[in-house]
């Protein structure tokens, strides 16, 4: 424990500094730095912070101060009254302060302050004085005081629990104030006048006696340690122990406490109060945006009762444009503040949200931060600031988070009219952007109305893969179930279309062709909105905007993160479309070309008879029929592709779901499936339940499929290098990676492997070809194929990882059914999120690392990558970084997110790989 | 390498013995120790053993021999001569051998084998006199030569490969033999006379040279070297590779060849041929039990064509009992034999299978091995040697197999009857013993049949809990679909029933009433017959057999495991019944209560109601009533197990399945149960249709509920504590385990503990104790619980693995759904076995490992067991003693079974616990 237990800040000097934030506490800490660091010495209202360790020796040692503290404290205010001339308890001139918390981590709103503490009977005349004969603006002052300290420092630091919320002292008091309006018959504090102030305060003072049984004190000092002792004794209030637990902060950290100078814009008309942007949020320019209001306090900016006025010509805009600026009506002030603006974005390295007070002419500088800013304006900003020289490359990919870099990829609603819209139903986001349109109950009506020119949003219980054309038809997609990688979700995100998935409060009512949530029924051509990035729905029609606005910098900025970034970027692709769109967005290669989706959504239905065909197939002999029928267009569409990516790599995934995926549910295609296939549909639907499973995720699928039906694997072995082989003699690079899905032992991709090499060789003798660049591997998605991943690598010459079924299996958790239980876990914080959003690097993480570390001890090296849904979540790069792996491949939308997290991950552990 | 290629015996002495496997082969170390050991010095047709090192050389180099081979062999040949008082190639006395392969690992029927070597044109005449002037003989023998020898030496060994099978020279030579046959008009080869097999012979001779272009050699010593040679070929015969591939066995063991006098028990009338057993097999009676036949090769035994007779009045039975005996036909040789039986069993230790023949009154002993025996008499037979000190009380132990004990536990179909009936279809043995019925269809036919007293067996696609009553009322059960650990197969192995599952060729038509396997048809009430243990199926009613045929010695060699076994035993019970049953069995706690089974077939449907009323409630608050109605039926339940295993702890674990596994899916029960809880059957279908999942097995279950429904947890841990407290008060001692099941973090097991602290806590308020003697656990099944399993036991006073689920997550196989694949897994070889049925030691057992490991690092005494399948199945319990768990938990009938395991798995890991 140190022997200084207070730090005074103010006057161009400072006891403490930015790098003290344990002893300071953040707040302390940071007016330290902005009082004291010789590049900005800004005007600081002065006070004084009592160090963290107090906090700690107080709950030691039965709520009581260290020997030195009184002693320090009253020569740090003597030190505030000559910086400000003003005196504590003066009556002529006297020093208000506030007592404010300020723990290590900002815990916001889970501790008490105080303001105005100085203020008595006494010291009223003086403010008074002060602020040039204001009387009503004292007894405000001094009326807040009385409502603020007897709640905090009477009332809640004594340990006084009031029976019920309405016994409290604070409700009493409020209660005062409206039977006191409403004898006047006004509604607005600001129609008190100073003599009804003046009597409020002393019925306040009554009140306060009445209920807490003692006087409210007049005495400073014992205002002044009344509030400090309030600060201290809320570090251990309920709602800050419940906080530390959430946030994993130690008890014993412990809180500072900073006694500061009150200031006031509302004392005058030479007083005001602003805050203002050293560059533009919502564009990242290089210009000083802000707003002020004169004689007006902090709050009265934020509520938008008056229109706040622009800093400058740069910050007009419509609604301003007539008012004053700052610049034009305190001009010498404005220079002053303009000034700090350089020093602070030179200091600081970034651009500087700036809360000011001007009281009396006079400026304060009250608080300053990194400021917030949406997608667009992250990225010119880094950009400019690279290119200023301000920051360094890694610093400036750095400064845009992945969900910045989100909203320049997709439309969203108007960020202002949304804020004004009430919330029809919340669901999860799975497909970011907004969109609007005419809801419809059926893939059918879908594909119908957006053939009549509109705009319609798809409502489904939860989608399955019939589903598909309607979805590609729609605007966008709602479901009332399923996860975030539910069908709907994944289907949503591949495409980038906006998605709201398992939105429970909805009820779909197909028949009468409407939903109805609470009380609310959206029939069917009624128009909503959804923001899919939030995962909220609207009724109604809300207007979008595009986010990116020619930001031309995107395209710069992501060659900055490829730059530093280790990890190479694929996607996931089915068509030679998305290929394209991918590879534009930056993708090296495809992950993950899902052979089965073909039969999903395409115009032409032939493709996916045919499969039903071989599907529904009695015999090896008709099987093989039907998959020679299938050939052609497998084959086409894998060329396509092939073509699309020349000379990067393919992973092309043999077929993966259980076959009766692929069998139409519904009765009437049902019945016209066995038409077409010449068979009764009694024989038909035998065959079909003959393939229905309990659990079909962990049925009949992937390589099991591969086995017991070689000639399904075969076949499209064969599309895979004839495809190549075409392409090569076409002059092309085509490079197919051959992955087999679902495996859980070497035996399985031995079985394969010998289909493969047999095809290979076939193939090549065909075309007369020496060779056909490829590779043959696996997927690790089963949680044992991690423990055998020594003897896979022995076949495998690249793993991917589907980690989407590892956490399927590794948890226990059926993506399509955690709707029922997970919301609750992430309410009741049994788990910290959606894990399949993001990589359980616990448990499931642990397994891919099990899996690596074995797979390159056999085959050195083994290619690694990640095709599961993760492949494009940040936090999930960083892991598939730091285990080392060579690429993660995601849905093209999300390609640029993956290079920038790829890059951030670089950045991050570049001090040891393995970290 | 040795420099001694050649190892003689014989004649009282051997230069190898039964330690030298690898270099002389099984065969030949077994021929060396019976020869010439010191204590057996039997009576062995003399000869030698080439080693395996000369195989090893052979293919070393370009198939030639070493050096000193033929020196050595001709030495040893010399001996044999000696011994026998005959010369090899002598016309006069001729010497006849056999030439064998002899690996050291046993590879049956994969090497060739040439017998009668040395008989020619020349010899022929001594052999005739040998047998006193039996032409007929001497031909047969000479014939036989000629066919295996062109065959084997002339044709396979020099590498002719025949463009079909009918080319070959063996189909060729049996042709013509048939031809003869035919012209002739007679069938059998012994319709054949001396003149008959002469011409023959000559014959054969000149169809070898025309098909092979070579003389058939009549050289003695070729006709040795011809075979020695052949020998050695067929180690890399493609049979014998591909064996060596199934088997693991490395190519570079090679073989060793034995070559030894022949000796005929068919030479004339005092010969014979005989098999006999050490002591009787059949019961394990410590008798000298065999048969013989005058003048008989041991073939002739085998065939079945004559009645061998009775070695002596102990072997003499129902068919048999007028022959005469050996020991009154050859007195002499009889004492001989059993004179060696005593020293056999003396040296071997076991009971021992002989074969001998008497060649012109002399005695020869071609074989011992250890006999094989059945379930009683390995028991007696174990449990006698014990007594007689002849062995150890481990090796007791191990004599009897896991598969022996069982056969002691359930009534058998009459083994002789079952061999002559043709299987109607093979499924998975789920439930063993043997069972015959009359076939229904449904669980209510199954419950109404047996009330008016007929056996039943219940045939259905696949059962589910509303089957449970109709499956209780049958004899067996019988199912077209479903793996090993299928509903069916766990209900029926909890009451040691007799079931078959996921008989696939068996296709059920409930509307008919009737299976069909191929083209039969069985109709509703035939008879069938189940053979549970093997998986087999028969029509009509095969007689049955009790076992154990009251078994003395079977409760006092489970008391001789216990003694050893360090695992303990437990029962996987849900009843009282059960509880009391496995009780007896030796169990010594229950290691899992399901307490949702009492909700399956009981005869009041009042719980089952309650329970239903409780799962479609809407709200909390009408779950909640639900909850209350259901309180007392749970109580008393468990109460009256808690009872039965009074002093010894019970797991009980909380609710598991998903909900919607108790809701009918019978329309006309759903509409009941809509009228008996007063709601619409629409309104009931909605809210059972909102439980549908997709893959339930990873979905809202277990502990989810628990969390989402925290009254369920609630309900269940008042019932086990309210019903331990009123046990104390009675004077008992309840101990019961609390298990929350199905998790994967340990902010699961926060909550569920939070909540049994609190329900603790008020039951010993309202019964006014002070402890209720309990632990806290989890079950291990989902493989993220593995990883966390430190975090888990920081909670967790118990794991319990449930190594079912297990499997599915780790493997991704629905234990519903592997009938589609896993079968054509086990034959293709990509699996060794059913993981449901043994643990996955790779995979499954690592995960195990893992959580074991990382569990009993933050606490020491966690007490760890596993309460899936696997806790019978003798691999997986040794697994478990190898893993250090605590105890191991299976159905009341594995009980014994378990105890067996646990014991062998003690001895067999005696050095060394962690091997």
């Amino acid at each position: 424990m140190k022997n200084k237990f207070v730090y005074s800040f103010g006057g161009g000097k400072a006891d403490g500094n930015e790098a003290m934030k344990n002893l300071l506490g953040g707040k302390g800490a940071n007016l330290a730095e902005m009082a004291g660091h010789k590049d900005l010495k800004l005007p600081v209202p002065p006070g004084f912070t009592i160090t963290t360790e107090v906090c700690t020796y107080y709950y030691k040692n039965k709520k009581t101060y260290p020997k030195n503290l009184k002693e320090e404290a009253t020569k740090a205010l003597k030190q505030i009254e000559k910086l400000m001339g003003r005196e504590f308890g003066d009556p002529d001139n006297p020093l208000l302060v506030s007592v404010r918390s300020g723990a290590r981590k900002s815990m916001p709103g889970m501790m008490d302050t105080v303001l105005n503490i100085g203020l008595n009977e006494k010291t009223i005349p003086g403010l008074i004085k002060q602020s040039g004969g204001d009387t009503r603006f004292a007894y405000d002052a001094y009326r807040r005081l009385i409502m603020m300290y007897s709640d905090v420092v009477m009332e809640k630091s004594a340990g006084i629990e009031p029976k019920d919320e309405e016994s409290g002292i604070r409700k009493q008091l409020e209660k005062i104030m409206k039977q006191v309006k409403a004898k006047k018959g006004c509604s607005n504090d600001t129609d008190l006048t100073a003599d009804d102030l003046k009597k409020l305060c002393s019925l306040f003072k009554s009140r306060v006696k009445e209920v807490l049984k003692k006087e409210f004190p007049d005495d400073h000092n014992q205002q002044l340690w009344g509030g400090i002792g309030a600060v201290f004794a809320s570090w251990n209030g309920k709602r800050a122990i419940s906080y530390r637990r959430i946030e994993n902060i130690p008890d014993d950290w412990g809180t500072a406490v900073n006694v500061q100078t009150m200031v006031f814009g509302n004392m005058s008309d030479d007083s005001a109060t602003g805050v203002a942007f050293t560059r533009n949020p919502g564009n990242g320019e290089n210009g000083f945006y802000g707003e002020y209001l004169i004689n007006a306090q902090g709050e009265d900016v934020v509520a938008g009762t008056r229109t706040p006025s622009p800093l400058n010509k740069y910050s007009k805009s419509g609604h301003n444009k007539d008012l004053i600026t700052l610049e034009k009506q305190m001009p010498k002030i404005y220079k002053e503040l303009y000034g700090y603006r350089g020093s602070l974005e030179k200091h600081y390295r970034d651009m500087q949200d700036i809360e000011f007070t001007i009281e009396k002419d006079r400026l304060f500088m009250l608080q300053c931060r990194v400021g917030k800013r949406n997608g667009p304006a992250a990225v010119q900003m880094a950009m400019d600031m690279l290119k200023e020289k301000l920051i360094t490359k890694e610093e400036a990919i750095m400064r845009v988070s992945p969900s910045q870099l989100d909203e320049l990829l997709h439309p969203i609603i108007n960020p202002k009219e949304e804020a004004s819209h009430k919330p029809l139903a919340k669901g999860l986001p799975a497909g970011p952007g907004g969109a609007s349109g005419q809801v419809v109950f059926s893939a059918a009506d879908a594909v119908e109305w957006a053939k009549q020119g509109k705009k319609v949003i798809l409502i489904r219980e939860e989608t399955n893969p019939e589903d598909v054309e309607g979805m590609r038809a729609s605007q966008a997609i709602l479901t009332a179930r399923g996860g975030m990688t539910s069908h709907a979700a994944l289907v949503a995100r591949g495409w980038g279309k906006c998605c709201i998935v398992g939105c429970g409060a909805m009820h779909v009512d197909y028949d009468k062709k409407e939903f109805v949530v609470s009380d609310k029924v959206i029939k069917e051509g009624a128009w909503i909105t959804l923001n899919g990035t939030k995962g909220i729905a609207y009724e109604g029609q809300l207007p979008m905007m595009d986010a990116t606005e020619e930001n031309k910098q995107l395209n710069n900025f992501l060659k900055l993160c490829d730059s530093v970034k280790r990890l190479g970027i694929r996607t996931n692709a089915d068509t030679p479309e998305d290929a394209k769109k991918a590879r534009q967005f930056g993708a090296e290669g495809i992950g993950l070309f899902r052979t089965e989706h073909m039969f999903y959504g395409k115009t032409s239905e032939e493709p996916l008879f045919r499969l039903r065909k071989m599907i529904v197939s009695k015999s090896e002999d008709e099987r093989r029929k039907a998959l020679d029928e299938l050939f052609p267009y497998v084959k086409k569409d894998i060329k396509s592709t092939l073509a699309a990516m020349d000379g990067l790599p393919v992973v092309i995934r043999l077929i993966d779901p259980p076959l009766h995926e692929f069998v139409p549910r519904d009765p009437g295609k049902l019945k016209q499936l066995a038409k077409d296939l010449n068979i009764s549909l009694g024989e038909l639907s035998k065959r079909a339940d003959a393939l229905h499973e309990s659990n079909p995720m962990m049925g009949h699928r992937g390589v099991r499929l591969g086995i017991t039906y070689p000639e399904i694997s075969s076949m499209q072995i064969r599309a895979i290098f004839e495809a190549a082989a075409e392409l090569i003699k076409e002059g092309k690079n085509p490079y197919p990676e051959i992955m087999v899905p679902v495996v859980s032992d070497v035996k399985e991709l031995d079985n394969q492997f010998a289909i493969t090499k047999d095809v290979y060789r076939k193939t090549l003798h065909k075309h007369g070809l020496k060779k056909i660049k490829h590779m043959f591997g696996t997927m690790i998605e089963i949680p044992r194929a991690s423990f055998v991943a020594d003897k896979l690598s022995r076949v495998a010459e690249f793993y991917s990882y589907g980690t989407n079924d590892m956490t399927q299996m590794g948890f226990g958790f059926s993506r399509d059914d955690i709707g029922g239980f997970l919301p609750e876990y992430l309410e009741k914080g049994i788990l910290p999120e959606d894990p399949f959003q993001s990589i359980d690097q616990e448990g499931i993480g642990e397994l891919i690392k099990i899996g690596i570390e074995r797979g390159r001890k056999t085959r050195k090296n083994l290619e690694i990558g990640i095709c599961g849904e993760h492949g494009g979540e940040p936090r999930s790069v960083e892991f598939c970084h730091k285990v080392n792996m060579d690429y993660v491949s995601c849905s093209p939308y999300r390609v640029p997110i993956a290079r920038l997290a790829a890059a951030q991950a670089a950045i991050k552990n570049k001090k040891g790989k393995n970290k």
